[in-house]
């Protein structure tokens, strides 16, 4: 899916925003030197879906138009979103050892580990820059939370890798770390920065949390279905990975003894060849994972639209609302 | 040098303080996961010299004794410096590639790069969500500009590599990154804690940078004079990792055309041999490169002495004096 279309579709309420955003990811790094400011302005280029910035505005504009003032506020606070998100994208590369990243080489691939490590670094340090100069404590809480959420969530992904055993208390963690915590904060900031109530405060938050965590759920099942055309990558890249997703917490639940066995085989194996890759998907459907997986998301979304029920009826609120379905449906 | 050594003697002014900073840093990892645990807990672990933290409590020392509560903070503060360091030294173990750090296997060689990213991430995350609960917005400024200063001098020097025609001004930059910047906002950030006046916190602010940059000025000349039995690594590793320093600049500046040619020469090579050490350091030694950056020392650390000459005398402002002149006559 393109940024495009998206912002034709989805997020045109807030098109112009997410435009001023796009020029605001260029400033942070015109003061650096050249090798920063390359590698920077790859990590930050559009291709992205930019969904957190668009959370961030959308939230922030469901809870009240407060004028020229809040509207340039909260574009600054989207595009700290995306450069924590992008700080992130950058060392999960180092991470995962991807040579790929939105359809090009990883910030990783093409300038090695090391520039790759401190590009992130800068990102995230300058982020907080920004929001010392934006000057509001909460906000601030906002994202070192959800930062620290986010790594305590990664490394317990590596800290759990071909774990079968893994609960579902701590595969929901790294879920959230990887992907609901920055999405909550966004949300939670964009009703910040419109001076929301308390209460619109953290029903925007909670929104984001369980939008996020259905994000995140949706993407583990695709990995056991998506065509390799559309993720760029081949189906079971996460069990390859030694990464134990939802599907394979179902196969561990329901899967006969004989089956748990040939999974455990599968788990332990250094490298998967075809054969083994076509056991793995015969497993994921003889216990239908994948819709095993889906109901899960189904509970997550439907949480997120009882949880959006809080904010009154906008252009904004519908907006996310979308978002929900968008969430499930998509698949690319 | 141990940091029982420095305790009993340099900082001795301030050691149940250092040992309340030891204490403190057992905290922020005490609710993650188990690897998280293991790998912060590695990296915080004693044995670095604490000279960030101790500055940090010399400085709000030498601005005034506010007292229980204000000792706590400054103590909270202290560990966030140090936290903030060994992010760094995680990171920078990735970015050289290095196998130790204080002797030690480097978090690096022990748990691999994608543990050492992830867990350099948290703690400089962590750190800056207890700087959020400590509630003070220089404060946070402060940290946010020093880790902002300090990621763009890596990335130039990494962008500056084999490059003998480095300005002077730009190998300042990096040395103000590398070791400067954090040593500075150390010193502000306890200024700041005391309640100092705006004019003795610029004075400790400007004192930890000229600080800092001679303690980074003098680990560049040691790395041509020290013996590997103290620093655990050989002579001229700079110049082998590519990093051209003062002294070599000394060099391009003063040297015949011809041995002007065989620094260039030496590199351009992928590797040196024993051969091409000797030449190297037989270059140093003709040019006395070493005793010219020394002497550049003595400008930053005579400016150092200026800057705190604004400080009312006291047991912690005679403390920082010593520290200066500990600085020129470390060699270990």
């Amino acid at each position: 899916m393109s940024t495009v279309r998206t912002r034709d579709g989805l997020f045109s309420v807030i098109a112009a925003d997410l435009t001023a955003v796009d020029d605001r990811l260029q400033e942070p790094v015109e003061r650096s030197g050249a090798l920063l400011q390359t590698v920077a302005t790859y990590a930050l280029a559009s291709g992205g879906k930019r969904i957190r910035p668009a959370l961030l505005l959308l939230a922030a504009r469901a809870s009240g138009d407060g004028g020229p003032d809040q509207r340039e506020r909260a574009v600054t606070l989207a595009a700290v979103a995306e450069m924590m998100h992008a700080a992130t994208l950058i060392h999960d590369d180092i991470v995962d050892r991807s040579a790929m990243r939105r359809g090009r080489p990883s910030a990783n691939a093409r300038w090695g580990a090391d520039v790759s490590v401190l590009v992130g670094d800068f990102l995230y340090s300058r982020a907080i820059q920004i929001l010392v100069a934006d000057g509001d404590m909460r906000i601030l809480q906002a994202f070192a939370d959800a930062t620290v959420c986010m790594t305590e969530g990664e490394v317990l992904q590596l800290q759990l890798l071909r774990d079968l055993k893994i609960s579902e208390e701590d595969y929901l963690r790294i879920v959230t770390g990887k992907t609901a915590a920055l999405m909550s904060a966004a949300a939670r900031v964009g009703a910040l920065v419109a001076g929301a109530s308390m209460l619109t405060v953290e029903a925007l938050a909670a929104f984001g949390l369980s939008l996020g965590i259905g994000f995140q759920l949706v993407d583990d099942a695709l990995d056991y279905v998506a065509r390799q055309e559309r993720l760029g990558k081949p189906v079971g890249s996460d069990f390859r990975e030694g990464k134990i997703t939802y599907p394979v917490i179902h196969l561990m639940r329901t899967a006969s003894l004989a089956d748990r066995a040939v999974l455990e085989e599968l788990a332990n194996q250094a490298d998967l060849d075809n054969g083994d890759l076509d056991a793995l998907r015969a497993l994921v459907e003889r216990y239908a994972a994948v819709p095993a997986t889906m109901r899960l998301v189904d509970e997550y979304l439907a949480r997120a639209r009882t949880q959006l029920s809080a904010v009154p009826d906008s252009p904004a609120c519908r907006a996310l609302h979308r978002l929900v379905d968008f969430v499930r449906e998509r698949d690319w």
